[in-house]
């Protein structure tokens, strides 16, 4: 500790939030460069060599072989996929000193499919999973959180080619038994849910998130086990329901209702219905949005959605990606004068209005016969018994309402408990996406040229340290699980007696020669109290205080993650100490 | 191999001018993927990996603290540094989303600065030697020679921050006693030549040079042992003259001599001098060049050189740095009519020429009394026994002229020989101009504020890699030391007899048990001679054959280097092999 390149810090800095951020620097193992940008210090690198390791094992044993791809790369590739346009601003560009467009690759999809189409030729080459641990670039709009969310940082990911679609889900299930093994290995938390895969494209996506409740990501589960993100859970889509008997809609002076709110205590009190009072439930909600496409080119659309609930974003987002998506602006409804704000209703949109008709998608729970209040079109004026399937149809249906505690799992499984999680693992099949796009092709055993399908695997291998530094923490520090831990043993001396530094240094010796991991606290001149302060920050496994107990032979050995604390015999402190890391090791 | 990512090319990569870019390229250990910018296939990577190991194992051994700075990173410190603008087109810019200027670093010195700045405040901090290994980036205006001269590269970079000038001195013996280490270890060829540290500043600058005529690096040495970069040869200058018996200088009639070599035969035809003919270093030969500082203000520059020496543009480079240097164009010359193409002498140029003379630096040979024939500044003429220090003056001295086979060592030390080398390491002392200018400053003992000083240690990680794959090959493939080979045996199983690969396969999983490293030809289906080509152009030190030699019981063995070949029997050759490679590996 006394050379150590480290300088702890008392203050959380003034940048952070969550918690894994702010002990990250203060204990010394990452320092901010730029906006969600990092410098490693030595004990992050240390720790972040570990979670590479175990990556990298795990990915070896399930026959992944290691490439590495650069991340300078020339435009020409993304823009035969798309992606050089679907990824707007997300993605960093540059211009060489001749003008060639370049960009920091955020994933290399195209890359790794280029690669096997310049190498290999046969279905006899196939299958085959490569990967790469490599420094990734995002341009993200808000860097945050530390390394959860970062500009550069590291990822594994690997991808697998197959001739076959059964080959692929062979080729998936090894990879999510592999991504199974090193959450374990690392003692991180986890739940896999179905995933929608994104501007990535393909089909069936699965994300292993580490649940927490500072986790961008919301996700549900049901008690029968199923569990998804947000951006994937389906809505059950009730039955049609017959409109023979449903009464004609009718148009009503509802003045002063730009609510919701008001549009129902307004309802219940002059138009009641006789069985219950209204509900926003049964009211039909309007949205109007303005929808960017990659192209740049930006037009209207209207969602409708139960009143009892919103528009989520992130579901929206997913839902038309790449496209952007924001709340329309006041420019918006002024060319749009058919759009009477508060009271819009179907009658404007879609099908119904004609050519005049703004493109109009609809909550998949307003099903033909469904009878619905909405806005008349006119200001101050609604519609009741406004019923779908009969008076007004759509363009389609999305999934963009808020999901809710308690809403049914789209499988049956149960009513829907929401949460929060970090995404630390992503497996998707990207399917024949990018091969057809680049033209990866191989000989069947026809002889016949047949399109290679791919899968998509990636891990966050910084954003799963920072997890780990997240989920394993107190208000004294970091308590990393001894399989990253950057030492396995922190030797604090105590005190300034020379005997106690030379039983210390001692010890350090034989417990290397043994083993053990040491950070050995050798500094003369700082207090036993800044020394386990230090000790805890950082957050090693096990302390061992050599101090005044030496005068009764014994020396005290301190549990960092459970706080115990006990007495060794000093002769047996090395076979003891290794035997413990041994075991907590081997888990 | 039958799974392996790899396929070998019987073919030179087009754009492959050196040995180790054609062999790397063909034996699958890097794939291009745009210009200057390659990607690592397993092989590669293999190899990368034990050189990576080297130099971190001997930078740990010599108390170096591994770090990891971003690749990408904000203008500021390069701007407070000057680098923004000195690195001109070389480095790759770009902005962000909300357009900050950033970079992507070609080197690191501001933010190793600024890191230690950041945390570090007194001299019992120091000294402090801390390096990374990383991937860096030059928008090279000429890519070439595969990883020799590439745009996304690998260095070690490791800096040391001393409080004293022998604290300096000691890191800095240290860090080059590490790089004799791990050259040594790595096998490659180096020599360690005088430097000049170029646009990054600072003092006394060593390059490890390996020696190679594909290299683009000159360097000299002489018999007693002085040894230097062609940029770093200091011209000694000869006594002054006394011209106190000196002839009068004479303006003739010179037609037609646009040339030094026309003029020597009309000099010596129309105005033979008594004692010997008038030879080329006789004449005063006058460079018209343009410079543009950093900031892009382009100025004309004259240098005057003996007529038998012409402008070395990399010793004016390196003179001129950060500036950039060309030959002046024919706007330039319209610009200033004063300068007569062809018949250009001093009384144009410096002091003599007052307000009007461009800027004038002499090679140091001409001192003052020396006596010479260059331009009258009119067409057809020149000046005769026009003397230095008497008829003319200049703002300084160059060192521009080329140096010669034969040319005196500066330090006395005999005639200089001139070869060809590539850079692999550089180390020099930075001194305080970092730390200066970023504010790197502790508390002295005394409890000052000093700055600190700094020295700078590089190695080009992938470029070695290159060069031992340049100095390692003959025309069937490469020829890889054993501490850096992708395996350590090539196990070749040929024929169809299943007996054969039964055998092989045993004898790759002993080997392996036994801590050797093998790559095993297990393909069915390819002929032994296919087999032999590929095992000798991937170039592992070992190749084992089992084959027909079965039948009496025994294998072959070759060694790749040698090309030596011998039997060994089947019950030993586990034994056999594992004490060859661990000779081998012990040197």
């Amino acid at each position: 500790m006394s050379t150590l390149f480290l300088r702890t810090l008392r203050e959380d800095p003034a940048d952070a939030e969550v918690a894994s951020h702010k002990l990250l620097v203060r204990a010394g193992y990452i320092r901010r460069a730029a906006p969600g940008i990092y410098t490693w210090l030595p004990l992050g690198l240390k720790v972040l060599a570990k979670v590479e390791a175990v990556v990298r094992e795990e990915m070896d044993a399930a026959g992944g072989q290691e490439v590495h791809f650069p991340a300078l790369l020339p435009k020409e590739p993304y823009e035969a996929s798309g992606r050089w346009s679907d990824y707007g601003p997300n993605i960093f560009r540059l211009q060489d000193r001749k003008g060639g467009d370049y960009l920091l690759a955020p994933t290399h999809e195209e890359m790794f499919t280029l690669l096997v189409k310049d190498l290999y030729s046969s279905y006899k080459d196939l299958p085959l999973t490569i990967y790469q641990i490599q420094t990734k670039y995002r341009d993200e709009a808000r860097p945050r959180a530390g390394l959860l969310r970062g500009r550069e940082f590291i990822m594994k990911d690997s991808y697998s080619f197959d001739v076959s679609d059964e080959g692929l889900d062979a080729s998936y299930a090894a990879q999510r038994a592999a991504y199974i093994r090193i959450f374990d290995r690392l003692g991180l938390n986890y739940v896999i849910v179905s995933a929608m895969s994104g501007a990535m494209g393909g089909s069936k996506s699965e994300e292993f998130l580490s649940p927490t409740p500072i986790g961008e990501d919301t996700y549900v589960r049901s008690p029968g086990g199923y569990a998804a993100n947000i951006e994937a859970v389906s809505t059950p889509v009730p039955p049609a329901i017959d409109w023979a008997d449903a009464p004609a809609a009718h148009v009503e002076d509802t003045p002063d209702t730009p609510t919701i709110d008001t549009l129902v205590a307004v309802a219940n009190e002059r138009f009641p219905r006789p069985d219950r009072a209204w509900t926003a439930a049964d009211t039909l909600k309007n949205v109007v949005l303005a929808v960017t496409a990659p192209t740049g080119e930006r037009s209207l659309l209207v969602v409708g959605l139960p009143g009892d609930r919103d528009a989520d974003m992130t579901r929206l987002e997913a839902a038309l990606s790449p496209s952007q998506v924001e709340a329309a602006n006041e420019d918006d409804f002024k060319a749009h004068p058919q759009l009477v704000k508060g009271y819009i209703g179907p009658g404007a949109l879609g099908p119904q209005a004609g050519e005049d008709g703004i493109r109009y998608l609809l909550d998949p729970r307003i099903v033909p016969g469904t009878r619905w209040i909405t806005g008349a079109d006119q200001h101050g004026r609604h519609v009741f018994e406004l019923t779908a399937g009969r008076d007004f149809t759509a363009n389609g249906t999305i999934e963009a309402a808020t999901v809710r505690e308690g809403d049914p799992a789209p499988d049956g499984s149960g009513p829907l408990e929401l949460a929060r999680g970090v995404e630390i693992g992503h497996i998707f099949q990207l399917g024949r996406k990018y091969a057809g796009a680049l033209g990866l092709q191989v000989l069947d055993e026809n002889g016949k040229q047949v399109t290679v399908t791919m899968g998509s695997y990636g891990i966050g291998v910084t954003r799963a340290l920072a997890l780990l530094a997240e989920n394993n923490n107190d208000e004294l520090g970091l308590k990393w699980p001894i399989q990253v831990a950057p030492y396995q043993v922190h030797l604090v001396a105590t005190g300034r007696d020379e005997s106690v530094f030379e039983a210390a240094s001692s010890l350090a010796t034989q417990l290397e020669d043994a083993g053990v991991e040491v950070c050995y606290d050798d500094r003369p001149k700082v207090s036993p109290g800044v020394k386990f302060k230090d000790a805890e920050l950082i957050g090693a496994p096990f302390i061992l205080v050599v101090g005044r107990g030496l005068e009764t032979g014994e020396v005290e050995l301190k549990t960092r993650a459970t706080g115990a604390s006990e007495n060794l015999p000093l002769a047996d402190a090395v076979a003891e100490v290794a035997r413990r890391v041994s075991d907590a090791l081997a888990g």
